[in-house]
Protein backbone atom coordinates (compact mmCIF):
# COMPACT_ATOMS: atom_id res chain seq x y z
CA UNK A 1 0.00 0.00 0.00
CA UNK A 2 1.07 3.45 -0.69
CA UNK A 3 0.22 5.44 2.19
CA UNK A 4 1.81 8.03 5.20
CA UNK A 5 1.09 6.58 8.57
CA UNK A 6 1.82 9.34 10.80
CA UNK A 7 0.76 12.53 8.62
CA UNK A 8 -0.08 14.11 11.71
CA UNK A 9 -1.85 17.55 11.39
CA UNK A 10 0.63 19.08 13.81
CA UNK A 11 3.65 18.13 11.80
CA UNK A 12 3.21 19.19 8.33
CA UNK A 13 5.63 21.58 6.89
CA UNK A 14 7.38 23.87 9.20
CA UNK A 15 9.88 26.44 8.38
CA UNK A 16 12.82 26.54 10.30
CA UNK A 17 16.39 27.57 9.47
CA UNK A 18 15.27 29.24 5.56
CA UNK A 19 14.01 25.49 5.33
CA UNK A 20 10.52 23.90 4.66
CA UNK A 21 10.83 21.03 6.12
CA UNK A 22 8.31 17.76 6.40
CA UNK A 23 9.00 14.24 7.70
CA UNK A 24 7.42 11.22 6.03
CA UNK A 25 7.03 7.85 7.65
CA UNK A 26 5.87 4.80 5.28
CA UNK A 27 5.06 1.09 6.12
CA UNK A 28 8.17 -0.16 5.15
CA UNK A 29 11.30 0.91 2.66
CA UNK A 30 10.23 -0.15 -0.58
CA UNK A 31 7.16 2.22 -0.27
CA UNK A 32 9.63 5.00 1.18
CA UNK A 33 11.39 4.57 -1.99
CA UNK A 34 9.06 4.95 -4.06
CA UNK A 35 7.83 7.68 -2.80
CA UNK A 36 10.85 9.21 -3.57
CA UNK A 37 10.99 7.98 -6.71
CA UNK A 38 7.61 9.94 -7.46
CA UNK A 39 9.17 12.89 -5.75
CA UNK A 40 12.60 12.68 -7.79
CA UNK A 41 10.38 13.12 -11.11
CA UNK A 42 8.42 16.22 -9.56
CA UNK A 43 11.76 17.96 -8.78
CA UNK A 44 13.70 17.11 -12.14
CA UNK A 45 10.58 18.12 -13.97
CA UNK A 46 10.58 21.76 -11.88
CA UNK A 47 14.13 21.17 -12.02
CA UNK A 48 14.28 22.14 -8.00
CA UNK A 49 15.73 19.11 -6.28
CA UNK A 50 15.20 18.68 -2.62
CA UNK A 51 17.87 18.01 -0.14
CA UNK A 52 16.48 14.78 1.65
CA UNK A 53 17.68 12.25 4.16
CA UNK A 54 16.15 8.75 4.24
CA UNK A 55 16.41 5.87 6.60
CA UNK A 56 14.47 2.66 6.40
CA UNK A 57 10.57 3.76 5.97
CA UNK A 58 11.55 7.70 6.99
CA UNK A 59 12.37 10.35 4.79
CA UNK A 60 12.77 14.12 5.49
CA UNK A 61 12.65 16.76 2.97
CA UNK A 62 14.27 20.31 3.00
CA UNK A 63 13.41 22.78 0.55
CA UNK A 64 15.05 26.00 0.34
CA UNK A 65 16.20 28.02 -3.03
CA UNK A 66 20.11 27.76 -3.44
CA UNK A 67 20.29 30.23 -6.17
CA UNK A 68 18.28 32.97 -4.03
CA UNK A 69 20.83 32.97 -0.87
CA UNK A 70 19.23 29.88 1.11
CA UNK A 71 15.95 31.10 1.48
CA UNK A 72 12.21 29.51 0.84
CA UNK A 73 10.68 30.72 -1.88
CA UNK A 74 7.86 30.18 -4.26
CA UNK A 75 9.13 27.46 -5.81
CA UNK A 76 9.82 25.68 -2.50
CA UNK A 77 5.92 25.91 -2.21
CA UNK A 78 5.19 24.74 -5.36
CA UNK A 79 7.15 21.88 -4.87
CA UNK A 80 6.15 21.04 -1.42
CA UNK A 81 1.92 21.47 -2.95
CA UNK A 82 3.34 19.22 -5.58
CA UNK A 83 4.81 16.58 -2.92
CA UNK A 84 1.79 16.71 -0.71
CA UNK A 85 -0.21 15.69 -3.75
CA UNK A 86 1.83 12.34 -4.37
CA UNK A 87 0.54 11.24 -1.04
CA UNK B 1 -2.12 10.13 -6.76
CA UNK B 2 -1.10 6.43 -7.06
CA UNK B 3 -4.33 5.17 -8.04
CA UNK B 4 -5.78 2.45 -10.84
CA UNK B 5 -8.49 4.17 -12.74
CA UNK B 6 -9.83 1.12 -14.11
CA UNK B 7 -9.39 -2.25 -12.34
CA UNK B 8 -12.91 -3.55 -13.51
CA UNK B 9 -13.65 -6.41 -11.80
CA UNK B 10 -13.64 -8.45 -15.11
CA UNK B 11 -10.63 -7.34 -16.23
CA UNK B 12 -8.31 -9.05 -13.10
CA UNK B 13 -5.72 -11.34 -13.87
CA UNK B 14 -6.61 -13.79 -16.27
CA UNK B 15 -5.06 -16.78 -17.93
CA UNK B 16 -4.26 -17.21 -21.42
CA UNK B 17 -1.13 -18.61 -23.45
CA UNK B 18 0.25 -19.91 -20.40
CA UNK B 19 0.43 -17.01 -19.08
CA UNK B 20 -1.01 -15.12 -16.16
CA UNK B 21 -1.96 -11.60 -17.68
CA UNK B 22 -3.57 -8.10 -16.22
CA UNK B 23 -3.32 -4.88 -17.66
CA UNK B 24 -3.43 -1.42 -15.44
CA UNK B 25 -4.56 1.85 -16.33
CA UNK B 26 -2.95 4.89 -14.17
CA UNK B 27 -3.84 8.71 -14.19
CA UNK B 28 -0.18 9.64 -16.23
CA UNK B 29 3.03 8.05 -17.05
CA UNK B 30 4.90 8.44 -13.46
CA UNK B 31 1.85 6.92 -11.45
CA UNK B 32 2.58 3.75 -14.01
CA UNK B 33 6.23 3.91 -13.45
CA UNK B 34 6.25 4.48 -10.13
CA UNK B 35 4.00 1.15 -10.27
CA UNK B 36 6.28 -0.75 -11.66
CA UNK B 37 8.89 0.06 -9.47
CA UNK B 38 7.43 -1.19 -6.71
CA UNK B 39 6.74 -4.39 -8.78
CA UNK B 40 10.46 -4.42 -9.91
CA UNK B 41 11.76 -4.53 -5.92
CA UNK B 42 8.71 -7.78 -5.05
CA UNK B 43 10.11 -9.49 -8.20
CA UNK B 44 13.59 -8.68 -7.39
CA UNK B 45 12.88 -10.35 -3.65
CA UNK B 46 11.04 -13.37 -5.20
CA UNK B 47 13.46 -13.63 -7.22
CA UNK B 48 11.18 -14.05 -10.15
CA UNK B 49 10.30 -11.79 -12.75
CA UNK B 50 7.73 -10.23 -14.83
CA UNK B 51 7.40 -9.92 -18.67
CA UNK B 52 5.67 -6.51 -19.05
CA UNK B 53 5.33 -3.77 -21.16
CA UNK B 54 4.47 0.00 -20.34
CA UNK B 55 3.00 2.60 -23.10
CA UNK B 56 2.40 5.72 -21.34
CA UNK B 57 -0.48 5.30 -18.43
CA UNK B 58 -1.10 1.30 -19.43
CA UNK B 59 1.15 -1.65 -17.86
CA UNK B 60 0.52 -5.00 -19.06
CA UNK B 61 2.00 -7.92 -16.62
CA UNK B 62 2.45 -11.49 -17.86
CA UNK B 63 3.55 -13.73 -15.50
CA UNK B 64 5.21 -17.26 -16.19
CA UNK B 65 7.86 -19.44 -14.76
CA UNK B 66 10.52 -20.04 -17.65
CA UNK B 67 12.21 -22.59 -15.74
CA UNK B 68 8.89 -24.79 -15.50
CA UNK B 69 8.91 -24.87 -19.02
CA UNK B 70 6.73 -21.48 -19.73
CA UNK B 71 3.99 -22.61 -17.60
CA UNK B 72 1.63 -21.13 -14.73
CA UNK B 73 2.97 -22.37 -11.17
CA UNK B 74 2.53 -21.06 -7.97
CA UNK B 75 5.45 -18.85 -7.99
CA UNK B 76 3.32 -16.89 -10.47
CA UNK B 77 0.11 -16.43 -8.94
CA UNK B 78 2.53 -15.30 -5.55
CA UNK B 79 3.78 -12.70 -7.41
CA UNK B 80 0.03 -11.82 -8.89
CA UNK B 81 -1.26 -11.02 -5.62
CA UNK B 82 2.21 -9.75 -4.39
CA UNK B 83 0.91 -7.02 -7.32
CA UNK B 84 -2.24 -6.55 -6.51
CA UNK B 85 -1.76 -5.87 -2.64
CA UNK B 86 0.92 -3.09 -4.19
CA UNK B 87 -2.29 -1.28 -5.73
CA UNK C 1 28.09 -2.76 -13.28
CA UNK C 2 25.85 -0.43 -15.61
CA UNK C 3 26.98 -1.85 -19.45
CA UNK C 4 25.02 -3.09 -22.04
CA UNK C 5 26.34 -6.29 -22.68
CA UNK C 6 25.43 -7.04 -26.41
CA UNK C 7 25.08 -3.87 -28.17
CA UNK C 8 26.37 -5.19 -31.49
CA UNK C 9 26.67 -2.84 -34.03
CA UNK C 10 23.86 -4.62 -36.29
CA UNK C 11 21.50 -4.23 -33.98
CA UNK C 12 21.08 -1.04 -32.78
CA UNK C 13 18.06 1.15 -33.66
CA UNK C 14 16.12 -0.20 -36.61
CA UNK C 15 12.81 1.60 -38.52
CA UNK C 16 10.59 -1.39 -38.78
CA UNK C 17 6.32 -0.75 -38.86
CA UNK C 18 6.56 3.44 -38.42
CA UNK C 19 8.63 2.58 -34.88
CA UNK C 20 12.22 2.85 -34.05
CA UNK C 21 12.95 -0.16 -32.49
CA UNK C 22 16.18 -1.39 -30.17
CA UNK C 23 16.75 -4.32 -27.92
CA UNK C 24 18.93 -4.08 -24.87
CA UNK C 25 20.89 -6.72 -22.60
CA UNK C 26 21.96 -5.73 -19.29
CA UNK C 27 23.56 -7.92 -16.72
CA UNK C 28 21.00 -8.89 -14.70
CA UNK C 29 17.30 -7.45 -13.59
CA UNK C 30 18.37 -4.45 -11.71
CA UNK C 31 21.08 -3.40 -14.24
CA UNK C 32 17.80 -3.44 -16.64
CA UNK C 33 15.45 -1.78 -14.86
CA UNK C 34 18.13 1.05 -13.25
CA UNK C 35 18.43 1.55 -16.95
CA UNK C 36 14.24 1.99 -17.42
CA UNK C 37 14.29 4.18 -14.78
CA UNK C 38 16.76 6.78 -16.02
CA UNK C 39 15.48 6.43 -19.78
CA UNK C 40 11.92 7.12 -17.70
CA UNK C 41 13.24 10.56 -16.60
CA UNK C 42 14.12 11.38 -19.96
CA UNK C 43 11.31 10.62 -21.44
CA UNK C 44 8.93 12.61 -18.84
CA UNK C 45 10.67 15.38 -19.32
CA UNK C 46 10.15 15.79 -23.11
CA UNK C 47 6.84 14.49 -22.45
CA UNK C 48 7.74 11.70 -25.11
CA UNK C 49 7.02 8.11 -23.74
CA UNK C 50 8.21 4.99 -25.27
CA UNK C 51 6.33 1.67 -25.38
CA UNK C 52 8.69 -0.90 -24.43
CA UNK C 53 8.62 -4.61 -22.70
CA UNK C 54 11.46 -5.73 -19.99
CA UNK C 55 11.83 -9.44 -19.33
CA UNK C 56 14.78 -10.02 -16.78
CA UNK C 57 17.46 -8.44 -18.25
CA UNK C 58 16.62 -7.75 -21.66
CA UNK C 59 14.42 -4.29 -22.37
CA UNK C 60 13.01 -3.57 -25.84
CA UNK C 61 12.29 -0.05 -26.53
CA UNK C 62 9.69 0.81 -29.52
CA UNK C 63 9.57 4.69 -30.11
CA UNK C 64 6.90 6.32 -32.78
CA UNK C 65 4.40 9.36 -32.71
CA UNK C 66 1.39 9.02 -31.87
CA UNK C 67 -0.17 12.33 -32.06
CA UNK C 68 1.82 12.05 -35.84
CA UNK C 69 0.01 9.20 -36.39
CA UNK C 70 1.87 6.30 -35.29
CA UNK C 71 4.88 7.68 -37.54
CA UNK C 72 8.36 7.62 -36.90
CA UNK C 73 9.29 11.86 -36.20
CA UNK C 74 12.18 13.48 -34.94
CA UNK C 75 11.04 13.59 -31.58
CA UNK C 76 11.68 9.82 -31.59
CA UNK C 77 15.02 10.30 -33.05
CA UNK C 78 15.72 12.81 -30.28
CA UNK C 79 14.54 10.31 -27.45
CA UNK C 80 16.84 7.47 -29.19
CA UNK C 81 19.78 9.37 -29.25
CA UNK C 82 18.75 10.92 -25.77
CA UNK C 83 18.60 6.81 -24.67
CA UNK C 84 21.68 5.80 -26.39
CA UNK C 85 23.70 8.76 -24.40
CA UNK C 86 22.47 7.10 -21.08
CA UNK C 87 24.00 3.73 -21.72
CA UNK D 1 26.41 8.60 -18.17
CA UNK D 2 26.88 6.63 -14.92
CA UNK D 3 30.13 7.42 -13.52
CA UNK D 4 31.32 9.11 -10.05
CA UNK D 5 33.14 12.42 -10.80
CA UNK D 6 34.87 12.63 -7.51
CA UNK D 7 35.85 9.18 -6.33
CA UNK D 8 38.79 10.39 -4.60
CA UNK D 9 40.80 7.47 -3.61
CA UNK D 10 41.50 9.46 0.09
CA UNK D 11 37.56 9.53 0.09
CA UNK D 12 36.21 6.71 0.35
CA UNK D 13 33.99 4.87 3.10
CA UNK D 14 35.33 6.15 6.19
CA UNK D 15 34.57 5.39 9.95
CA UNK D 16 32.86 8.02 12.27
CA UNK D 17 30.72 7.92 14.84
CA UNK D 18 30.38 4.42 14.77
CA UNK D 19 29.19 4.69 10.87
CA UNK D 20 30.23 3.77 7.98
CA UNK D 21 30.33 6.81 5.73
CA UNK D 22 31.16 7.88 1.88
CA UNK D 23 30.04 11.02 -0.33
CA UNK D 24 29.67 10.48 -3.99
CA UNK D 25 29.24 13.18 -6.24
CA UNK D 26 27.54 12.09 -10.15
CA UNK D 27 27.13 14.25 -13.00
CA UNK D 28 23.52 15.19 -12.23
CA UNK D 29 20.21 14.72 -9.98
CA UNK D 30 19.28 11.84 -12.59
CA UNK D 31 22.67 10.22 -12.38
CA UNK D 32 22.45 10.33 -8.79
CA UNK D 33 18.90 9.37 -8.46
CA UNK D 34 19.35 5.99 -11.26
CA UNK D 35 22.25 4.98 -8.01
CA UNK D 36 20.20 5.58 -5.35
CA UNK D 37 17.69 3.48 -7.16
CA UNK D 38 20.18 0.54 -7.63
CA UNK D 39 21.78 0.71 -3.91
CA UNK D 40 17.83 0.58 -3.21
CA UNK D 41 17.77 -2.99 -4.28
CA UNK D 42 20.94 -3.89 -2.84
CA UNK D 43 19.95 -2.77 0.59
CA UNK D 44 16.28 -4.51 0.15
CA UNK D 45 17.51 -7.55 -0.86
CA UNK D 46 20.29 -7.55 1.98
CA UNK D 47 17.29 -6.44 4.03
CA UNK D 48 19.83 -3.96 5.37
CA UNK D 49 19.02 0.16 4.76
CA UNK D 50 21.70 2.69 4.54
CA UNK D 51 20.96 6.25 6.16
CA UNK D 52 21.21 8.41 3.19
CA UNK D 53 21.14 11.98 2.00
CA UNK D 54 20.95 13.50 -1.77
CA UNK D 55 21.18 17.15 -2.80
CA UNK D 56 21.15 17.32 -6.35
CA UNK D 57 24.51 15.30 -7.69
CA UNK D 58 25.54 14.63 -4.61
CA UNK D 59 24.89 11.19 -2.21
CA UNK D 60 25.87 10.85 1.06
CA UNK D 61 25.69 7.24 2.33
CA UNK D 62 25.84 6.23 6.74
CA UNK D 63 25.90 2.76 7.01
CA UNK D 64 25.96 1.28 10.52
CA UNK D 65 23.56 -1.80 12.56
CA UNK D 66 20.93 -0.40 14.35
CA UNK D 67 20.21 -3.93 15.45
CA UNK D 68 23.71 -4.67 17.19
CA UNK D 69 23.65 -1.04 19.45
CA UNK D 70 24.41 1.63 16.42
CA UNK D 71 28.20 0.34 15.68
CA UNK D 72 29.75 -0.55 12.54
CA UNK D 73 29.21 -4.80 11.80
CA UNK D 74 30.57 -7.04 8.65
CA UNK D 75 26.54 -6.48 7.69
CA UNK D 76 27.40 -2.33 6.87
CA UNK D 77 31.07 -3.62 4.95
CA UNK D 78 29.12 -6.05 3.06
CA UNK D 79 26.66 -3.77 2.06
CA UNK D 80 29.77 -1.06 1.43
CA UNK D 81 31.68 -3.62 -1.13
CA UNK D 82 28.45 -3.86 -2.87
CA UNK D 83 28.05 -0.21 -3.27
CA UNK D 84 31.12 -0.13 -4.73
CA UNK D 85 30.30 -2.62 -7.13
CA UNK D 86 27.81 -0.92 -8.42
CA UNK D 87 30.02 2.33 -9.18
Amino acid sequence: MFFVINPKPDIMWKEENNQLIRQFEFGDFISAFSFMTRVAFAAEKMNHHPEWTNVYNKVEIRLSSHDAGNKVTDKDRQLARKIDELL
